[in-house]
């Protein structure tokens, strides 16, 4: 075992009022006392699997190489049928290891990750905390796993191989350009009121708008002019701009304001492009 | 003194809007600066001893052995008769060490290690920073106590030998049967609605839920029935369960829902629980 | 390069409901693994260079000596004349060093660390990320700059030298004491609703408080009366007090209470303090 820091990234929808997250990082202190966790946020919205599955897949090449852990779990608990598997699963690049639920949430991070190499059932593992409780799988179950990996532990002895065809997929929300309209949806609303689209840059080149760089932006019953800009500065105080933002995605945003407030939008809300 | 990681988990009431949390790893961080800081929870409810005292009892089984702080604390520079000691207590169970104020909020969590096996008090301690402000005795007088003992600090030189006998205790709420009725409090409501109440799960099998696991939920005006079941997957979306929770206590939750906006549930509100 | 612990503070108005600050982190735990960053606070309200710029200050003296990061930066992104700088600057006590944009934010802190006895700009740095994005710099110049700092990176190999005398100074609020009266300003609330202003216990006492410690406060059209008080235990429960924060500033609390909404206070509102 190296001496070296064993670095684990951390994501969950368990907030930071309770005290689920630092109980989490107290049992992989205790596995790995070496073990640097990064949170990268806990805050994803409950049980939302897509917002998680993103934010992880656009956030692992920030990430120094080690384990991430990634916990979104609407099944904990489950059982028969219903049951959703606990896995780990070792990745081509860097053979870094995602470790959490297999219910999708984890797969846009092992496919930028360049796919899974190996995949371990980990639901029985010998690393688990006993008795493990039916609705916090996040200490019982996931936590001791990573940091058993972050400490150097054999694969082989924290899980039952798996084969990596059976891992369940997660659909994406896409834009769709028809004709001169693009239609997308809102994937994700940060603190500033910005507001990130599933639809690409390329979709808003297609669209017309590096040419003619008026937009017009509907989310009925509410309506506005956008320009298409490289960052908030580009335009006025107050006035919206679509722009690539920092995960490249296309986004909307108002500077110095908010464009989730003034276009009234939530998350999944289809929100329609068209040239001006 | 070691070089190996010393760690101190640490618990407050602070929030985390403010630079309190900050400024006290940096206070720490000064005095040992190999210290592995655990952020348990900041989000203790103000001033609300009997949430931050159980949050610390029951977290302190999934952490490493070391330095526990935990700030709770009401009567913060009071003077005279109404003064609270400041303490640091070496438990039994692994020498661990419970640092805060002596106003009930350790006392929980000294029981579940052991016992208090030496009590110090630290108001004086030359390991405060000096001059000590009057409302902030986190940074002055806990933390920098807290890392002294993390860094290998003789327990005699950061505090005046105390009584153990003479240490504040915490009346917790406890759950009621009488006859076929349980009386039941919230003892605290977490991210996700769910209901930890101050009843053990024998006190749910006493009331006869094991053999007939229909149960009444009363919180006046509102009234529900709840499954007793192991975890929320056991009922149907939309309909509420009662359960021992992770924490090991009786608790109501609602699949995919919130159970405290069900029953407009608040900390501290009564809850009777029948069977149906 | 030593492989002593590398010391990275962290204050920002990113908050932690997005990835911003996790990736961050990750970006300096690639560039130096064995950075230590310890969060000051994310929670700055946004843009707010002010609020920023004085948690900064006050909290520098509480943290061990190192690379201070700090980004609250409503110019990000803009370009020719709008442009703010990126900079590192080291600073007389401890050869210290801030990182940040240059609009102010840091140069309360560079005074409280000495002045700054070299700067560099850094927007151009061979350590940042490539492509930089326009709209997020903490992780794409900022971090990584941090991070190089702390891992005993050259300053000329990091950013091109600047005259000091260019960097951009910041106006902090400042009470005013005309006759027997004092015009304050809200400089923060925290958390448990105690309001930090903008003046001085020495203007408290040149008010006369320290002799007749009766104090009229007014918000029009709010009004109170408050006793000038070591601490909150000082007064009765609900009564307000006017006292010397933690931070050294004067300040508004209400024992078990919250000043600021007793007197309907937010950041920024004119107070006026009188001998009642």
């Amino acid at each position: 075992v190296s001496e070296q820091t064993a670095f684990i990234s951390f994501l969950s929808d368990y907030g930071r009022r309770d005290e689920f997250v630092g109980v989490c990082h107290g049992v992989m202190a205790r596995r790995c006392p070496r073990a640097h966790v990064i949170d990268i946020t806990h805050e994803i919205p409950r049980h939302d699997l897509t917002v998680g599955a993103l934010t992880l897949r656009d956030s692992v090449r920030f990430l120094p190489a080690g384990i991430h852990l990634a916990i979104v779990d609407p099944g904990v608990g489950a059982s028969g049928a219903e049951q959703r598997r606990a896995v780990a699963l070792r990745c081509r690049h860097e053979d870094r290891w995602l470790v959490g639920p297999d219910n999708g949430l984890l797969a846009p991070a092992a496919q930028a990750l360049g796919g899974v190499a190996q995949a371990l059932d980990i639901a029985a593992s010998r690393e688990r905390l006993t008795p493990v409780s039916a609705t916090f799988h996040g200490r019982d179950v996931f936590a001791p796993v990573a940091a058993a990996l972050a400490d150097g532990a054999i694969p082989e002895s924290v899980g039952e191989p798996l084969d990596p065809g059976a891992l369940r997929n997660l659909t994406l929300p896409q834009a769709e350009l028809s004709g001169d309209t693009l239609h997308a949806h809102v994937l994700s609303i940060d603190r500033f009121g910005n507001v990130a689209l599933d639809a690409t840059p390329a979709q808003l080149h297609q669209l017309g708008l590096a040419v003619s760089p008026q937009a017009s932006i509907e989310a009925p019953p509410r309506r506005s002019s956008a320009i298409y800009a490289v960052t908030f500065a580009d335009v006025a105080a107050g006035a919206m701009l679509i722009y690539e933002d920092s995960r490249g995605m296309a986004a909307l945003a108002v500077n110095e304001g908010s464009a989730a407030h003034e276009m009234d939008l939530r998350r999944g809300d289809e929100v329609i492009v068209r040239l001006a």
